[in-house]
């Protein structure tokens, strides 16, 4: 057994053990159980600065999530570190485990963790994030405007949050037009099925409404957060390139780019970043993205990178020096903090604020409690994997939502709200009907784990063989194409 | 008389009174004087915040250093912000007045100023900024290793400190080469006599060793630091490379540069970029520039911008590709912040540390306390003066080490060491036999300040009209041959 592995499991069972058993926070002090979370709140941190394996420190967090909830249970006061409780706090059984937990989402550009199986609180996150929701009144109108069925994403709120979208259609009705921008941060060679999300929905996007896109792939936020060297990131990003051109985007009218190699290309493309930085202080990004006094100025300067291609005349090869054409962002929502910021300074620096589309996470194989990573194996599903690879990783991994027994669960029927197996069907499996039916007979026990699981390995099979044959196909050529700052083919 | 000149008389006036008298501080007690350093204090901070004109803020910073020397004076203690004196402070008469000045000396990449009008310490600045001095064996070593007599900027320690010189100098006798950097922050089209400084005493080491050269027109910094547009910025970049090729730089062997221009087509430059700024903290550069946390993300991460051109490999097209080869500062010691902040970086990413070579300042036309600033038309000979106009501000505002009468000044002599026009005379005036007799005759009161000011006059008024003859000559054609990258002519 690897060391990875043999440590993840060790904190699966203290995790377990804490949740199975209340004995042990049960018998504290409102002051032990402070002490216990400063001690874990400590680990936590260590495991992140040691760079643990992500797996790790993940439950390290649920751990920590955990004892917070227990503590607020125990005090009825949120834990605050430096603000021991005071000794005559009165125990409280006020019933708000729920909420607690609740306001435990911890969602940031690095960081997408909760303790709750069914996955982050969205509409929480919704009003926290100050976005609205995708309603079915919107789902509709993007129907009526494109005269297409909506995407699956749309239609089951995968894609369920957003920012100015009725604004960007009221403009199309009379015909002025807008581009879309998304982006990934190359981090390892491998992408795994999670990464495809928002390149999946872009592409229709990009079909639907005919317009143009321009992909980010921040090599210089990897090299600045990870111990890569400067050539590494660039050639994850160039390797990743092809597995998005593999999602089959259209070569006239996307302009893929490395962020090491465009910003040495485009004079005016730094203009904007240095744009940005002028608008944006250090107090501002420290409170949007958490970042400290230790953090390297990489780092602190960094968002203004990724709020640049929100502005058209960052493009003067596509938009010829037209500032005025509206930005569509199509991205996972933890990458918002970012664009709250882009969409602050638009109005100071004479730009229109991008608009935005949101989509909830992909979750590991191990639950919805956090979200799968590249950069731990066992929660993933690459893109590269073989047919066997996914049948084993889904068979051994996937969180199953059912009962322990097969006449328990004939008789209760399993929770398709927690499976991974059936959340990864409602990413996928695009026929309504048949994944409606497939909850029915789940829940009500006619359909088993085994059997539910089964149908996700002939859903994901063909769908990555298919994948990793259009890859195949993707040419250095191709790649050089994509990459090249060009005009684009479209009307606005 | 113009809104400036009736607020910067106004404040000379309130400085020679403090200067004049002792009265008012003499009977205020400590807690009063403490209070007035506060208001003092709070009143420089308005003046900046409110971009006041330089002058009036240099005055209003010499009023707080004198108010700050008094109060040592009359507690024996260094004023502290937040610190009132204890209510049983022992007034001292402890004559350490000059001390006190000097170490009040106030030198950073945006302020010099000091309250001694012989200027600012430049040994004390040499032990606060660990550099070394320029001995007289150096100045030798260079005169043996090229063959030449040493120029007057070094002959009469107008360079004066360095850092690692000797060991270019062992390298350059080895027959390993190395190549020169210098820059310009260009803040308005205007450049004064002072600015040539740097670029005279480039122009000599180029001609002296034969080495390439690069030079940074850090626009972007001007932008992110002064309420301007980018375009304009850009500008004044292009305008001053007009003044600085009017120097006499051999186009074959020198490049160039806008930030906002070779960012944007260099990805070497902002590869190398990245990575300094991965390996610098905010706390570092919080401690050497001072910034705050109300500053914007673009001055923070601006220091890696100047500190790249230190590095050979940020110019592929020059150096092919070389990460070793050495590289020599020649710049004024203000700018030695950055350049403490790049030799701190360059062995932690595999490259050489910069050697430098650091001038003094040249001294405004009010006299040493503070240097020549652009923005403040009174204090500066501009490059594109008249004749008259030399003659009319030295003059009028150059401030004089004579007496108040020729009869004083006949029998007491004059003061060259505070002397701005004598000042001048040793930084352009090249006859070193001539110079000394210029000194003996006006310390001895035979030279009066007219006729020391009509030398200085005769001196500057051909230097300059000169300068616009040749600066007449530079073609947009030629500006563009020197700001475009490409190789340069020179064996390593």
């Amino acid at each position: 057994m690897s060391e990875l592995s043999a440590g993840f499991l060790k904190n699966i069972k203290r995790v377990k053990k804490m949740t199975d058993s209340q004995e042990e926070v049960g018998a504290m002090t409102p002051l032990q159980l402070y002490e216990r979370l400063n001690a874990q709140g400590e680990q936590v941190r260590c495991l992140k600065t040691a760079k643990a394996e992500k797996a790790e420190i993940d439950v390290a967090v649920q751990l920590l999530l955990k004892l917070k909830t227990d503590y607020k249970h125990l005090t009825g006061q949120d834990y605050k570190a430096g603000c021991p409780p005071p000794e005559n706090v009165v125990n409280q059984d006020n019933g708000a485990a729920t909420d607690g937990i609740d306001e435990e989402d911890n969602v940031d550009p690095w960081n997408v963790s909760t303790s709750n199986a069914k996955g982050v609180d969205y509409d929480k996150l919704i009003v926290r994030f100050g976005s609205s929701k995708i309603e079915t009144e919107l789902v509709d109108r993007i129907e009526k405007v494109t005269g297409q069925k909506p995407h699956r994403f749309l239609r089951r709120g995968i894609f369920f949050s957003h920012r100015d979208m009725h604004q960007v259609l009221d403009a199309y009705e009379k015909n002025k037009s807008f581009y879309l921008y998304t982006g990934r941060g190359p981090s390892s060679e491998a992408m795994h099925v999670g990464h495809l999300i928002p390149f999946i929905f872009t592409k229709w996007l990009q079909d639907v409404f005919d317009i143009p896109l321009v992909i980010q792939l921040t090599d210089d936020e990897k090299y600045l957060w990870k111990d890569l060297a400067i050539e590494e990131c660039h050639r994850f990003a160039v390797e990743n390139a092809k597995d998005i051109i593999a999602c089959g985007f259209d070569v006239n009218k996307t302009f893929i780019f490395s962020d090491f190699d465009y910003m040495g290309s485009s004079p005016e493309f730094y203009r904007n970043v240095v744009k940005i930085q002028k608008h944006v202080t250090y107090n501002q990004v420290k409170g949007i993205f958490g970042f400290t006094d230790s953090d390297c100025i990489g780092k602190i300067s960094f968002p203004a990178i990724q709020a640049a291609p929100s502005f058209s005349n960052s493009f003067p090869q596509i938009f010829g020096g037209r500032k005025d054409v509206q930005c569509l962002i199509p991205c996972a929502i933890d990458q918002d903090p970012y664009f709250r910021m882009t969409r602050d300074v638009a109005p100071r620096i004479g730009y229109p604020k991008p608009a935005l589309l949101h989509s909830s996470f992909f979750p590991a194989l191990q639950g919805a409690q956090t979200k799968m990573s590249a950069s731990d194996a066992n929660s993933s599903i690459f893109l590269t994997d073989t047919p066997k690879q996914i049948k084993n990783k889904i068979n051994k991994h996937a969180f199953s939502g059912g009962k322990d027994t097969i006449e328990e669960h004939r008789k209760f029927g399993g929770n398709p709200d927690v499976d991974v197996s059936f959340m990864y069907l409602t990413f996928f499996l695009d026929d309504d009907e048949q994944l409606e039916k497939i909850k029915q007979d789940y829940s009500s026990g006619a359909l088993l784990t085994g059997e539910l699981k089964k149908i996700l390995i002939e859903t994901l099979q063909p769908m990555i063989a298919q994948h990793q044959e259009r890859r195949k196909q993707v040419t250095e050529e191709t790649v050089k194409q994509f990459m090249t700052p060009r005009p684009l083919n479209f009307k606005l």
